[in-house]
């Protein structure tokens, strides 16, 4: 281990009344629900951009932090992993999930930079070995260097997509290599500044080539994790095509792939894109394509991409309430795609932060199980929906317009409105929390 | 004609140096334009609802208008009638668009509503002969009276499905009647208040049978018009599922519809999708789905549907720029769905409201129009792609990601931004203004 | 008792774990906490308007409610009354709030309106007698009808003025009457729709004129209660000149009133300005002017009023944690200034709703005077400050610009940023809920 | 001249119907409106932070300018400030603004960083004196550097605050050098990330007494400039203490200090805050604190600063007919805080984004000017508030509430609403542009 964390220990299960700050309070790991422990159900993931390449600027301002890692040295790149395994240890995520930018330097070439890129993940994978920590996902950055600024496979340029499309080549190797379970694509770049110079129709297609290629590319390496695709209405760009699960929906029926890609949704750009993040769970789960999960918090009254630590326990108990009705994760995990504020300087804030996100992801799961479990949400719901299953509803199935008209006017159908109970709903799921 | 409008002129076009707020200034209908006039371009329809229907309450204040013809009975029905006729002659508007509670009296049962509709369309079809009027669309109020407070299609009561479906049955009968050229679906309570209540996969298939029912019903009456779907995000609902184009689109397709549904877009809701209302145009042309135009203008700090008589020129110009390139209106056209603001009680605020739209539109299709003719913008957008038409960009075309990786490594490609040059393309667009 | 709610019981404490849902699990009215029993501490209140004289419409659409005292007689009044006494006992609350239009049948002059209002309260004040419950406070409706469209005391219409004037002083004679412990101002027509007819600065000493007769008429007639502004941005006005806590201090300062008028703050106000509700509590309190609170809830995704029974308990931990650090209400209280969603028609959904948010508020309550009494928080927050107590801090305070510079530069001052502890602040509050 | 613009001719005046992207269409300098030059209206400045210092980057990418200046020794400072005059002088501006951290390097120190600020000032001067170009303002970037991350004059730590001061008078000293006309302040960093470890009352009067030492500062050294707060809600911080134009005047009123202080209202901030542009001006004449203005515009679909060039001349006509309304500027000008796209890479976008935005707000000030000379808009609000000028409009103004009540039962005062011609005003607005 590294002395960065020097005085920090490794964080512990000593439940809610612990007065320790450097301990869990809700997450146990070895806690059983619903006949799986609270590890297997969360699959915490940590995010190594956020915690370890950020360096903490904003648009108004630069570099907060100092880190001992930062530079463009491999020896600093390996710097830096020595301390994020360390800290994966310390707070005992079975995960974590990198872009490429994030882990090594940018050579001079494409080539300098994947030789540099297999340098540091076979690095990783000593690591990995070592502590036991996984890949939940790897993924390419597409999106910083100002090569992409006018969109990696949508761009104009098709050196600027052949450039992308190699480097996704080197990203999904280097996940296939360090046995990642999924393989995520985020569109940063892929939308547009201004549809004055824009083809939507062709930026479109291209999204679509270049998705074609990485099923295909996975199929024929035989790599066995999913494709998940993010979405994000905007910001950077002022429109991104991947703008919310809908949406991405209707690009994979496009291109025939809504089969073989799944999505990642992020609490933050549910938020970003008008909608809550439960809404975004239960269309994927609704759809078909539900994968994993970003986890973080997008402040209300902001309107960009926040990516703070979670901590509002009944907004998550909603969340997960979603994923185990969707059977929980398969492949999927909860990755913390959260930053510290710029502010939080020290190392404690950077382990405490997880730990934070980490008991209110329990305390929402535990939550959410409980519901589940107790059945009486699910039953008013289904309740709700009782006469499809009867005489009228059935016979609906099979009648056209006409039909159904002869049928109003000859019984005099006049529905009576039936109480919503919202309320009485939202009353019930407090009494989990 | 009634005396509701009085004192007021047949509208003229007398350029835009008049002092007379009773003309035109901009809409000249017999004015050529890229070989059409601009009434054929233009296409306007005044919507029933907003003008001669809504009474003028807010959330937090009732009726301020005062119309004689307000009240539930066939009579008045008829003198609202003879008034919105007579608004349509002076505007010289070619269209109009209607709900069936717009225009009749609901009735104790269906069956009287569908006669009350049935007479009121009569009536309608002779005052059209004598008028010229004809009819861009008709289409169900399936959200206002509370039987459809928990959704139309969606509504987990098979009784209100079925009575939706029947009252469809009748707009869609009437709609034929008439000529109508279109039939539109809005959706504005197919969607939720509360997720805790709502079984969203079911009540999308329930969506998108009805949906199936009315294209098939057009096919069996054989319906000549476009059938509609007109996005919206949400209000009144938390989330409606039309929530905007590419939504819309990807139901399409999952019901295998795409081919037999276009779209009817609203300013108004594009803006509180999080998009500019050129953006759904475009992206609607982009996938195949453009129909027609709800005109109208969202205030940009208000954060609901304000239905505003749209006034700001550059960002019409903007939209049927879109609609230009989308090869113009089909059967689709461009129709004020807007409202006075409840404080414009007079007459002539009526006329004028859709006087100061309607030059808003001419003058905005006009510059729309010569800024295609120009074609500098366009060769500005093709440029900006060509290297997909030559060696790279063709061979990328049947290429895989390792054959592209092999690529990029070989030539040592390392693409070089290129401005994307947005203001000076504003500028340029400003030239046209 | 009226029978409306007849199988429903009073609503008791019963603790946490009861499966009961017409029982509070939080709100032990006796309990003590921080030396004051929680029914002193929240001082709730229910709203008049909200649960007895909506009618369930929205823009979309009309009446969703169908009570037995809907109508416009004096009969129907009293039955209303009825029925809401009927629950405000069996809720336990202590206060109630209203407007005259919420109580009374219009009259068809002012003078008849003024009877009804006095001969209802009359009617109030046998039932305040009889059941001990209190009024929290009174306000005048001077937005519902169209005669107030464009403002009450900022009406370009000097006519409109002298009529909310005659009204603020029924309404505040009721309130004395009555024995309320405030009179609010809530101007929902003070606004404008457009600025193009608008006279800002006018309409902006219209309302402080009005402002100045209200302060000096609660002096004149020895009216004990606190005179309270509710601020709101927009809605139904585009904008509405009380905006937001700021901007209403400097409202009063302007017209040197900062004395004698506090604001009553609504969370969903407070959403709606681009603010927390913790935020508006917290400025109130540090300007001096926090009054009373209107306990709702806002749908981060709606961008209008939702006017909800809020759930939240960690967002209103933080709001009472405001409210316990500004000592408490003195004559303000918790009103429950929220509606039933307009689908939920059951009576029962009216007391649940309560319930709920009776409890939610207790819990919040709770956690935050945990929080306050623990310390934790404020130690951390006045350690931030620690410096100012300090010999620089302390020599700042006598200093100009040229001497502070010669200090920097001579000391060669150059300060290094600590830790702001966000995450781990959110941690510690997480503990108390 | 340098030759970063070297293929670019100086631009002039050639009319609307010039094919030269190099000319200005509609800003002609010395046309006179009003009995004065539009260059003496517009008072146009460059500002050197976006067109000069910023890299390029946002959120989620890196710096895309090249610049040969970009750098950070005082040679590199000099050649920016070569491109920088020879940019003013092409587009014949006849202002420039700057902060320190745009133009000079940082020092080890504070003092080497003063000594640089007065070398290259120094430097401006030479160039002023030679080309004519003066100063609209100076103010102190408090915002990038990491000992601001927590505020400047609201910092929790004194020493911040000592350092902050220090600043502030060096900018000061170096605008009064330059012959600057005014003094700005935005306070970026004053605000809080989190309500948690803010104590606003405390940093609310570290606010006020570091404004209270600049107004101090101004008169002691006889700067005969205008000190400007510049007023925006949020970004980079969750909330910032001068959110509008309403909030800095209630700040400026409890210091006493609304004599002393004006605003620079930005276009990009009044959307943020959730007004028009149009609004914050109207405000602050009606307030009387109107100083000068910052134009850019905002992209509505966005939630944060997007600093555009503005474009949309209907909206820059209503910003300008308050401009106009408000005696024009002053010692105030119109500063484009804009900045390029970060594509547009060329030294053209450059320029011509200037020239769009200069023929914008030339276009949109004539518009104005010929609307307030026609005089009927202005007529038609006068109309409006007739009343008040008559009788009974007199006689409220010294009345009591219980007078007014007597009054409106005596003369049975029953207001009839009249139209607010919201729409005929739009179309009356039309007509200018
Ligand atoms: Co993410
Ligand atoms: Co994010
Ligand atoms: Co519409
Ligand atoms: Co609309
Ligand atoms: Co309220
Ligand atoms: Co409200
Ligand atoms: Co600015
Ligand atoms: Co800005």
């Amino acid at each position: 281990m590294t002395d960065f964390f020097k005085d920090i220990p490794a964080i512990r299960y000593e439940g809610p009344d612990t007065e320790n700050e450097f301990a869990f309070r809700h997450y146990n790991p070895d806690e059983v629900v619903m006949g799986k422990t609270l590890k297997d159900h969360l699959r915490f993931a940590c995010a190594y951009w956020h915690s370890f390449a950020w360096p903490g600027g904003d648009p108004f301002g630069g570099q907060t932090f100092e880190r001992p890692w930062f530079g463009d040295t491999m020896e600093l790149a390996k710097l830096k992993a020595d301390v994020a395994f360390d800290m994966f240890e310390r707070l005992g995520v079975p995960y974590f999930c990198f872009h490429d930018a994030d882990v090594r330097p940018e050579g001079d070439t494409f080539a300098e930079s994947t030789k540099n890129l297999e340098e540091i993940t076979d690095y990783f994978a000593e690591k990995m070995d070592a502590t036991g920590v996984k890949l939940l996902w790897g993924t390419a950055n597409l999106f910083s260097h100002r090569r992409f600024m006018a969109g990696a496979a949508t761009n104009p340029d098709p050196e600027v997509f052949a450039y992308s499309a190699a480097t996704i080549k080197s990203c999904m190797d280097a996940t296939r290599k360090l046995g990642g379970e999924n393989y995520v694509l985020w569109g940063g770049r892929e939308g547009y500044e201004t549809l004055l110079n824009t083809d939507m129709a062709r930026e479109r297609a291209q999204a679509g080539r270049m998705l074609q290629m990485v099923v295909d590319y996975k199929h024929k390496t035989g790599f066995a994790g999913t494709i998940l695709i993010e979405p994000k209405p905007q910001e950077p760009t002022k429109h991104q095509y991947d703008y919310d699960v809908a949406t991405v929906y209707g690009f994979l029926k496009d291109f025939g792939l809504e089969g073989e890609v799944k999505v990642n949704i992020e609490q933050g750009h549910a938020i970003l894109a008008g909608h809550s993040f439960e809404h975004e769970l239960a269309l994927a789960r609704a759809l078909g394509i539900f994968g994993s999960i970003d986890m973080n918090r997008n402040d209300y009254q902001s309107g960009w991409d926040t990516d703070q630590f979670p901590n509002n326990v009944p907004e998550m108990a909603l969340a997960y309430y979603e994923v185990l009705r969707a059977g929980g994760f398969d492949t999927g995990g909860t990755n913390f795609d959260a930053k510290l504020r710029r502010q939080s300087l020290d190392p404690a804030d950077l382990i405490l932060a997880h730990v934070g996100g980490m008991d209110a992801c329990a305390a929402g799961l535990k939550a959410a199980a409980a519901m589940l479990e107790d059945g009486k949400l699910e039953a008013a719901r289904e309740a709700r929906y009782a006469g499809w299953s009867e005489g009228l509803g059935q016979k609906l199935l099979t009648s056209d317009l006409a039909e159904i008209s002869d049928l109003v006017i000859a019984k005099g159908i006049n529905p009576q409105p039936r109480s919503g109970r919202q309320e009485r709903l939202e009353n019930l799921v407090n009494k989990y929390l």
